[in-house]
Formats: C-alpha cells, sequence, structure tokens
C-alpha cells in the first residue's frame, strides 16, 4: 500500500482506470491491466492500472474521469493505492472461452461487473467473442437477459404493455411512428425506447428528435405513457438495461454482433419497460443481418422460446428488406415521410404503409381488438381514420414538441442533387448497403438534414434521364462528397428491357 | 477533413490513438474506436480516434505518445484529420471470428498490423480470443510463424544454430544458466534469447541479469555468439518476432494463452536467430501449464509437425514439473544455485543437474556430438570436468559482467526468516503456485535479491521444527507480506508416517 497525490486527467475511459509512474507500479509489482484498490478516506473501489515514463510523476496518480467522479477526488489530495485481486467475473468470462456453460450466478456476476464498471473493455470483449465463438444456451442467454433487466431501472406501467423492436439494417425503416400512434389511438399502452444510429443514417430516436425531446427519465417517460398511451424516446437517457450501452460500445469497433447478446439486449429492453406483448421485426434481404428467409425462422424461433421463458408473449414478423422502407432515408426527410403517411396514408408509399400496419395489426390481434388475420386491416382503419395522426400529434405535444403538422419545421437540408437513370430501363436493385453509404457522407444522422431520397425502387419502369434518387445535405462539400460517391457506387441498377423475360418483372 | 491543432498527450496507449473533441468527432461523423487519417505535411499515419467532451478543446487533437514519436509531432502545430476506413487485416480477424481459415496474405496482414500498431488491443485480443475458441490449423499456424519472423528482425550465423525453450510454468526453472554453457562448451552455436517474468518470480533474463548485461542488440548478440559460442540475453530488446511482444501485452490481462499462439511465438523467436536443432522442455504436472503426459505428447507431436514444417529439427523433453527445479526461487537465488552447480555439480540439487544434462545431451545427440542415449553423459562430463564453469565465465564476461565466480556480488536479500516442518513425517506435496505467490510477495522479480529456498522436497523425511523453507527479502515489510502470505497458504504439506506405505516414499 502506497499514498500517492491525485492528478486529475480529464479522460473518460469506458471504464475505472489510473495511470501510475512505472517506477511506483514496478515497486509495487503492478502490471498494466492490473487491478488495484484505490482509497480516499472511507471511500474506495478498484480500478484497473495503466503505466506511464513520464506523463505522471512518481508518487503521483493519474485519475480518469470515471473514477474521479466515482470517487468525488478534486484533485492534488493523497489517495492509497495496493494491488488487489481480480473479479471473480473474469474467471467466468475464461470459463466461457473454455466453452463450459455458466450458471445464473456467474451470468450475474459479469454483467454486474460490466454496469459497475469493474471489467475494462478488453474483458468485455473477451465475454462478447466468446458467446460468438462458444454460443450460449437457452439457459444462458434467459440468465443474461434476467442480469440485464436487473442491473438496469425497471419501469412497471401497471398495465399491459405492447412493444415492438426492429432487429435492424434496413435503411428508412421509419415504421415506428406509425405503429406508436396506431397502437397507442386503439387504446394500448406503447413506451417505444429507441435507439439512435451507429452505422445507419438515422435510428428511430434520431428520426424522433426531428419532431419531439426523445431524452425523457423512466419517471418522466411512465408520466407521458400513462397518459396519452404512447412514447418514441432516446432508450439510452433512460438507464433501463444499461450493460447493453456498455457492450455496444465494444462491440461496435469489432463488428461484433454475437446472436445470444442480441437477443438478451432486445428481450432485456422490452422486459424493462414491462413489455408483455410484443412483434419483433426481422427484415430479411441482400443487405439485411438476415440474409435467408431460413434464418430468419430460427432466430424467430429463439425469440419466441427466450420470451416464453420470461413470460413475455412474442411474434415475429419476418419482412421485406432487401431495398429501403419508403422513399427517404436520413432523420429530417423520415420524420417528414412518416408523418405525411399519417395525414394522407392514400399517398404514402405503399412499403411504409403496408408494413406499419402489418406490425401493427400483429399487435393488435395480441391484444384481442382485432380477429386473427384481420389486425392489419384494423390497423389501416385507425391509420385512415386520422386517429393515429391525432394520436401522434398528442405524442409529439407530450414530449414537448410541435403537434400542429403544417407548421412542423423539419430542417431538411437546402442543397440537393439528382441523380438520373442512365438508360431506359427497370430498376433492378437498390442496394442498401450503398443507400446508408451515400446517406451518411451526405451528413446523416448528425445532420439531420441530410439523407437520400429514392425516386424509384425495384421493379419501377424508367426513363434515361429521369431522376431516380436525390441526394439531400446541410452542407454543399457534403453533398459533392455523397454525389461522388453515389456516381462510383452507383446504390441503384437499371437493366435492359430484355430482363423484361424474367417473372419478377 | 480539418485541421486541427496538437495537443500532446504524454502516454503511451500500446496502439496510434488520438482524442477529438466530441463536438468535431460528431461534425466528421467519428464514433470512438473509429480509425483517422492524421497529417502533418508529407507524413501521414491512420490512428484510431477517441472522444472527450473536456480534456480537449472543439479545434484540439490530443496526440498520444506513439503517433507523436512516429509523426514527429512537437504540439501547437496544425495536422489535418479524415475519417479513414479500417485495416483490411480486420476483415481477416472477423474471418477467423466466424471460424473460417485464414490464407498465408490474410495472416501476413493481420501480423504486419500487429507490428505497425495499426490494430487496437481490442482487435488484437479479438484474433487471440478467436484462435482460443475457433484453433488454427497446422497451415494457419505455420503462417503465423513466418509472418511473426518475417516483420521482425532476424540474425544470420552462417553456422547450425542450436537452442532450448521451455514453454514454462515450474518456479526456479534455471537450467538455461547450466544448458547454454554445456553446448557453447561443446563448440556449438547456442545464442538464448529469453523473457523477463510477467507472473513468475523469476525470467531467464531476470536470473541472467545478476550476473551480466542482458540488453543487447542483434548484431551484439551475434557477435558476443560468434565469439564465445553462447549467450542468455533479453529477446525483448532484440526486435526478433515483435509481434508477440504486443501480443504479451493483451494476454496477461486476459490470461489468455491459445496452443496456436504460443507455438508460432517460441518457433518464431528461435527461427529469427536461425535455430535448426532445437529442444522444447514441457514440464508436466499438478500447478504448470501442463497438467497430464498425455496433453504433453500431443503438444510435442504440435511443436515437431511445425517444426518440420518450417526446416526445424526439434525435439520436446517432457519433464517433472510438480514442484520447483532445484532449491532456489526468485533471480539472484537462483543465479547463486546455477552458479555453484557449475562450480560443484555433485553438491547440487539432483533435479537441477539431472534436467539440465538430459536437456543439454538431447541437443548434442542432435549435433552428432554424443551417439544416441549417451547425450546426457557427454553433457555431465562437460560439467563435472569444469569446461561448462570456463565457458560460462567467458559468457559473462562478453556479457559485460564479472567473470569471478568468487567475487560476484548476487544481492541476495538481508532479510530471511524461516517457516519449520510442523511435524514429524514425510514432505508429500510441494505448491508451486503457493512459491511462486510467496516469492512475489516477498519482492521477485523486481526485487532481484528477494525469493524463497525450498530447504526439503517432495519425499523428504522431516522432523517438527526443522527449517523446511525460508523467505528472502530485501525489505522487512514485503518480508513479513511473505510470511504471513505462507503461514496462511502453507505450501508444502508434511504427512504422518503412516503414508509411508506408499510406494512413492
Amino acid at each position: 500500500m502506497i499514498e500517492l497525490k491525485a492528478r486529475l486527467i480529464d479522460i473518460s475511459a469506458g471504464a475505472r482506470y489510473v495511470l501510475l509512474n512505472s517506477r511506483d507500479a514496478d515497486e509495487l509489482g503492478i502490471h498494466p491491466h492490473d487491478r488495484v484498490r484505490v482509497q480516499k478516506g472511507p471511500k474506495m473501489a478498484t480500478a484497473i492500472a495503466d503505466t506511464t515514463n513520464t506523463y505522471i510523476q512518481s508518487g503521483e496518480i493519474g485519475i480518469f474521469s470515471d473514477l474521479k467522479s466515482e470517487m468525488e477526488i478534486s484533485g492534488n489530495e493523497k489517495v492509497r493505492l495496493s494491488l488487489t485481486s481480480m473479479p471473480e467475473s473474469i474467471t467466468y468470462l475464461r470459463k466461457k472461452m473454455e466453452g463450459a456453460a455458466l450458471t445464473r450466478e456467474e451470468i450475474h456476476s459479469i454483467v454486474q461487473d460490466i454496469v459497475s464498471h469493474n471489467l475494462s473493455e478488453l474483458e468485455i470483449a473477451g465475454f462478447l467473442i466468446s458467446q460468438q465463438c462458444k454460443g450460449l444456451s437457452l439457459d444462458e442467454v434467459e440468465y443474461l437477459t434476467r442480469a440485464m433487466v436487473k442491473t438496469g431501472e425497471t419501469i412497471d406501467f401497471e398495465r399491459p404493455v405492447f412493444d415492438k423492436h426492429s432487429i435492424g439494417g434496413v435503411p428508412g425503416n421509419k415504421v415506428s411512428l406509425l405503429i406508436v400512434p396506431i397502437i397507442a389511438a386503439s387504446g394500448l399502452l406503447i413506451p417505444k425506447t429507441s435507439s439512435r444510429a451507429i452505422t445507419s443514417p438515422s435510428g428511430t430516436a434520431d428520426t424522433m428528435s426531428v419532431l419531439a425531446h426523445v431524452t425523457f427519465t423512466a419517471a418522466e417517460l411512465k408520466e407521458i405513457v400513462s397518459r396519452v398511451g404512447g412514447a418514441i424516446v432516446w432508450g439510452g437517457a433512460l438507464n433501463i438495461a444499461p450493460a447493453d450501452d456498455i457492450m455496444i460500445r465494444v462491440e461496435y469497433p469489432l463488428s461484433l454482433d454475437p446472436r445470444t447478446q442480441m437477443l438478451a439486449s432486445i428481450m432485456a429492453k422490452k422486459i424493462a419497460v414491462g413489455a408483455k406483448y410484443v412483434v419483433i421485426d426481422i427484415p430479411v434481404g441482400h443487405g439485411t443481418k438476415v440474409s435467408d428467409p431460413e434464418e430468419a425462422r430460427r432466430l424467430s424461433k429463439e425469440f419466441i422460446d427466450l420470451s416464453e421463458r420470461l413470460s413475455v408473449v412474442t411474434r415475429c414478423a419476418i419482412t421485406y428488406g432487401a431495398q429501403p422502407i419508403g422513399y427517404a432515408v436520413g432523420p429530417a426527410l423520415e420524420a417528414k415521410e412518416a408523418i405525411e403517411a399519417l395525414i394522407n396514408p392514400d399517398a404514402a408509399a405503399t412499403s411504409l404503409v403496408e408494413k406499419s400496419t402489418a406490425i401493427a395489426g400483429m399487435l393488435l390481434e395480441m391484444a384481442g381488438l382485432a380477429k386473427r388475420n384481420v389486425g392489419q386491416d384494423v390497423a389501416k382503419d385507425v391509420l385512415t381514420s386520422g386517429r393515429a395522426l391525432a394520436k401522434m400529434k398528442q405524442i409529439i405535444e407530450a414530449q414537448g414538441g410541435n403537434p400542429d403538422p403544417s407548421s412542423i419545421d423539419y430542417g431538411i437540408g437546402e442543397h440537393r442533387t439528382q441523380i438520373e437513370a442512365p438508360s431506359d430501363g427497370y430498376i433492378t436493385h437498390v442496394d442498401n448497403s450503398t443507400i446508408v453509404a451515400i446517406a451518411r457522407t451526405a451528413g446523416a444522422p448528425i445532420d439531420k438534414g441530410a439523407g437520400v431520397i429514392v425516386h424509384a425502387k425495384r421493379g419501377h419502369k424508367v426513363k434515361r434521364g429521369e431522376p431516380i434518387m436525390e441526394i439531400v445535405a446541410e452542407r454543399t462539400t457534403k453533398l459533392s462528397d455523397a454525389l461522388s460517391l453515389a456516381l462510383r457506387l452507383k446504390p441503384m441498377t437499371v437493366e435492359g428491357m430484355l430482363l423484361n423475360q424474367f417473372p419478377e418483372y
């Protein structure tokens, strides 16, 4: 045990880190990544040590910001430091790496240590990669889900809660902005928590943030939903299943997305808001996360089996995802498309209306508000009658936005350019990942007004020189970057008339 | 692309890192862990971005020390920054995570990016964990070995080179300090590169550093070995197979040691010094890395199969490793025991002399200097004749140490305490990992004079109150810490006379 003078390092390292002078570390037998115990008066925490020859002098200890706030260290005071043993959960990580099954208690201990910032990103990656490599049994996925719920906040609405979730992968998927008001207008509760985009041009939270606030506490969400029946908020601010938010930070740079973790994360977020009836949207097709229907069916079965163990009734919607939903991609463009579809569904993109009402219909059937196979008709009715629009106005107002659709300022980018069809023919392919890349290059989701509008979808007949796509940006530099990317990558394929012979045209 | 003012952060992050203000990062669409291109005049490098709200102001860029030295950034100058794509090797990491086989080029690209600090510790962990989970084929291990050799320095001695290596796990294993002089005294070349302790009380490099310098360049090693036939140096300074040193930094905190990586790392270090004949020491028994002989045989076969592909002749020595080799554990104590064994082998610990001459004998047989099965006799002859001692003096002198055994100052700790037998009986167990923990608590390997001397080994008859173990330390605080640990953990088991009936006593 030695006493060192605290020196603040105002960098968030994602876990509790301290920085020691190499000489002091040698003295204590501490190697980089070793666990240390830091004490200040009665306060105590374990942290992970790193070493330096120069930045921190001997006799000092660098305190990164996560530990600083937790231990209320203000700098220059003395803290005591000693080597300590690893958290027990590391033994369980290793057990999983070797392929053994983990118990309920072991999985809870890992998740608890993730949430308490006791595990480094390296160690969390170890857990996720070993899930990917060795898999988890359904028992283990259940334990993981329950542990993720338990280590965060939960909301009890004291009434059955309905919810939907998309596993993602298809651009322009603004369906929640139609589904939530349809369900809420039908008298059901639907507290939709959603994410911000990480690799896509717009998450549902990004799209909704064009219309209203999306950052609320759990108590505020409960109040809003109890009052108007529905809400679309950003899940990250709620502290529900916070382990997921931490794990995503590690998954992203490694492009990791172990299926078992995805199952647990999605279900944990639903259970934390008390959902009893859930529809999972699984988009299938080239460029989505699930490329073939067989895999989608397997995944559906896993969702349903897991849900049963958690006393949640889940149905899965295997949906067409090989091209964008609707025409708009990007936060403001998508918000506008969704609101316009609520105002005038008949003029809206068929793919958007069909998908939204199909999923809403499943929820209505589960609620007993529609007979089997007529849920979509009932949902369409709620939509065309204007009740969904009226409900959306209430939701937007409850979330502090402008509820008058005629005066919404979407803030759509002022700089636009068209892509024209290079020849007469039919659109045979609209490439999801290329559309995503162009929309992001144009500035989405950071520039909310940026994105892409596809004017033609697969199967449409186009004439040479006819606009097939439009790029929208807030800044001219981004517009020209996105345009050159589009001209290089060719997001849409136009094929000549000869292809007409294939059945699909 | 934006221009930012460089601000130095004097912390080595193990890879090229930059720190951006979150606002600038958002502006550029950069997430933590994204790859960025940093340019200063004509100089250019890719780095990994992290973000902060406070430490780095908007318009600034924090440059960690790895990138600072590489790009010669002195602070306050302008550097240009843009988002760039990931190195291609990340695709291959992912391919391995999914269990696919990698090609020669793919593995080379991963290793090259590790050595060039293009991969973060997270990504390197991804490679190592997926090796552990999915395994590598012999083809892949061969590619990995060759890539590790190619991405570092190599030494060409222009004569056949002999070498030995222990996979580790048994304390007190100072055999290289006998084997190297025996082999060199026999007229063969043996440029022994060795490691410093990470989790043990003394690596061979730590032990040798008590007697002489161990930090040399490849050119210096070549000069020494060409002149006196042998050397025992620290491998870390030589830049041979540097990928290994980087990967060890990731393996250590995760307690990872994938067998395929171990095979490749060991063979790469041997091939880099031009070894053509190699003996691998595989200690077996409770508390070592390999607990049963069957596993040791499998591992031996892997070493031999891999070596054949690399045109190296390898034999494996499966050795008894269930208790320390000799009596001393800790750098200075082990150095003294080795030198005394060279001076008077008859008085030395049987385990030390037998193991050293057995391995040396295998090398002599491989060299054709002894007939099959008589190598050990020839090696013992070199040892007892004093020729090994004379050679060790030359080696120590060539490495800048004091070559006069009678006047060596080992610097053994002045503080000592004895552990006594609690009853009459036989020693039935000497626990490797407990001995290691006590020696490290006493200060080894940082305090070179600290360690443990076991006075009695398994099977020895002891009387109540007789000293069975001694703890040595440079500092009284460490001595008392180590003593209380010893009293708590009981490193040696003394059983009553009844156990006498078992064949082993």
